[in-house]
């Protein structure tokens, strides 16, 4: 797995410069990604792509590379994938589609394993994107890439390129960088179980998501799965008999007992998610300290979020400890309004004042019997301006402020903003902090990272 | 209620240059939004303010206005309400807060409801932002309201100002206009049932969102609900013990037996929504014509897509009408690859042709067995262009071609569109079509529509 993740060397077999050329824009988005490895091509007709040398076969190639990328016709595959074997290739992608997902691809498919075998060969794909290294700058989907994509520790795992490919923008929106991607098709060789068992060890990764129409090793699944210490977010599709059929003639994917399988990706630790857009928004969660308990406060400026955020968290587990005298005098005795009712959920509709308002959290976020805060706000709607206030903002931006104090205390501050995107875009600028877009969705994640935390803190 | 909703005049109660001046931002706002009516301003103290001349008291006025807005502290808003009723003024709109939602505030509150009862005074709130009519610039909130908000059929009862600002800060997001704006506070006089009752027959509104956190008069509201022949969807928060205290203090809201209020609400036509993001996300839907049954085509451009969106369908009922052989040969004869399986849920993925993937969506609209096309679209990543192909994209935008199906069918296409959200806004600024960013979310808003769609076919 490191040497097809961390390859140091590469080469694309199938590359030229002709407009919608597959391999030209893998080797396109190597040179924008800035891959530091060696780079070769491949093409029967020589010549020169991008810069770059084209050798008329793989046997021609002055090393044996760490990884080859076959990007030919499904029929020509199988050859290529011996020249590789001859050579001392010994991992291969391979995005190339028309195998078993096709009526009379089964037979190209075995022709492919026998020679994989032949050879101590092991691949990831075919019929997929196969694999980045947001690190290395090793990115090899067939479509352009924009490289400037954030780096971070989220890595993913995806049956499906164009859902891989969303999570990626979803994550970009979320201003949450990744790892390691892989697309894995119809994962012929290489599957979920081995990639998940790599990103268990990959020091790079911290949280892995997964997407995933199939699981043929579902024991394995779980017990790699129990052995990871890091939070793993999947959703899992092909659940309904309507979609079977189509799923199979996507990646040839046969559906599980579904009931059974999620009573067991709970028992391993694997968070299931229903929505696509969950991966993203409980991914990023992860960027914050641990949750260790189910005692929080709930902090808003309006009531009205109050009172739907508090039903969210009864429905999570959630409580609110009362807040005890000695601290609701202090808080108190730093507001100038009077007629603020301090308790917990802690409406803060009267404190206007910013350096009030940070005072509050902060004072919450020390005390022993909170485990973290979830604080609601919401943007006026002036145009574009980052607002933290009540309806009617503040003057100051408290978000750096509120930024610094889990930092201070250790514990999460899960926060979600109400406004348009454009508002929120704006907030993400001025902060890595995690900025939910609902107030449901904040208690939510905030929900996972509990999971998560307490699990690993038995 | 066409007297407040439609007032051709308003006097502010309260009102001042002075920077914080809450009846200030009411003025500013009228005078942003461009409204038509007449405008009178008081201040114990006369003078004028942004241009407009201030009458000392109510009795002053040069006439009885249709409205009254009271910006005063609490106590003072009985005598106030008085002199209103002295001057002819039946109709008031009252954001001053301080009445029952505050301990001792009861008094206050029924001096308030004596003063309006001996001159027959109907009004909104206490403690709200009260109204907003976005088609005649009557826009009262004491915040400042940027008059660029599209204006539309949507229309709102929120019993949290905030939460109906965060609405309209979504619909704007999502390109959709509102007609109505109503934060009904404490609803001392005027209650949700009124509102309900008065938008149902209001012309200039196609579509009722509901944010309510208790419901005083159940049967009254459904009864209404059942009468009125627009879509009514519903966020009833404050439903978990836990809430109860922290929505009284709020609005002083009582919260209601929530399970038995669920069915009630469906037998009345009224759609309850999980999260408040779903209350725009459902609005908007309502611009295309009537799903008049369960029977639709999924299209897509990538497999895995198709995979999970076809999940979400089973799960909200529908089916998938199989394609017959004519129609099946008629497309393919259209297409320029021969690999492409013509089954519905239709891959679109082999088909890079711009104007094959809109023939092929023309001829499903057209077909009598097909009620509706779910259509989920991809875009590539490449910062801010708008691409609807698959992973690849296409040369040619095709969502103007796409609405204009729209009309020629009569029937809904209802569509995703996975990307960035910079993307996403780029596609709502061509097409007024609604998009979702979810496949999921475009699937459940497809059931919404079918619904609402069946129950008055029927």
């Amino acid at each position: 797995m490191e040497r097809i993740f961390e390859a140091r060397s590469v080469v694309i077999v199938g590359v030229s410069e002709r407009p919608g050329n597959l391999g030209g824009y893998i080797l396109q988005n190597l040179i924008a990604w800035e891959y530091q490895g060696r780079i070769y091509g491949v093409n029967p007709k020589g010549g020169e792509a991008f810069g770059y040398r084209l050798y008329p076969s793989v046997s021609d190639l002055p090393e044996p590379v760490d990884l080859g990328v076959i990007i030919v016709p499904a029929p020509a595959v199988p050859d290529i994938v011996d020249e590789c074997g001859r050579k001392g290739i010994t991992r291969l992608a391979i995005p190339a589609g028309g195998f078993e997902e096709f009526a009379g691809g089964g037979e190209l498919r075995d022709a492919l394993v026998a020679a994989a075998r032949r050879h101590g060969i092991r691949f990831v794909g075919p019929n997929c994107l196969t694999v980045i290294n947001a690190h290395t700058g090793l990115c090899l989907p067939f479509v352009p890439i924009p490289p400037e994509l954030p780096r971070g520790c989220v890595s993913i795992v995806a049956q499906s390129g164009g859902i891989g490919l969303d999570f990626l923008a979803r994550l970009k929106d979320e201003n949450t960088g990744f790892a390691k991607f892989v697309s894995i098709g119809n994962k012929t060789d290489l599957d979920e179980v081995d990639y998940l068992e790599y990103l268990g060890r990959d020091p790079a990764t911290e949280v892995i998501c997964m997407y995933l129409e199939d699981v043929e090793r579902g024991r394995a699944l779980l017990e790699t799965a129990r052995s990871i210490k890091k939070p793993i977010l999947l959703y899992k599709a092909n659940v309904e008999p309507l979609t079977r059929e189509s799923a199979q003639s996507h990646t040839a994917a046969l559906a599980n007992d579904d009931a059974v399988l999620d009573g067991a990706l709970r028992q391993a630790g694997i968070k299931r998610v229903g929505r696509l857009a969950e991966l993203a928004g409980y991914a990023k969660v992860f960027s914050l300290p641990p949750l260790r308990g189910n005692r929080v406060a709930l902090v808003s400026p309006t009531g009205g979020i109050l009172v739907l955020a508090s039903d969210q968290c009864a429905r999570r587990g959630f409580v609110f400890p009362p807040l005890p005298a000695a601290l609701v005098e202090d808080i108190r005795s730093h507001l100038r309004a009077g007629v603020v009712n301090i308790t917990n959920p802690v409406d803060l509709g009267d404190v206007h004042d910013a350096e009030a308002r940070v005072y509050i959290v902060d004072r919450l976020m020390e005390q022993d019997f909170i485990d973290g805060v979830i604080m609601l706000l919401i943007s006026r709607m002036a145009s574009g301006e980052v607002s933290t206030g009540g309806i009617h903002g503040l003057r100051k931006n408290i978000l750096p402020d509120l930024e610094a104090l889990v930092d201070k205390h250790g514990k999460p501050l899960v926060f979600s903003l109400l406004a348009t995107a454009e508002v929120r875009n704006n907030a993400r600028r001025v902060v890595s902090l995690p900025i939910f877009d609902d107030a449901e969705e904040a208690v939510d994640a905030a929900a996972v990272l509990r999971d998560f935390s307490l699990r690993w803190a038995r």
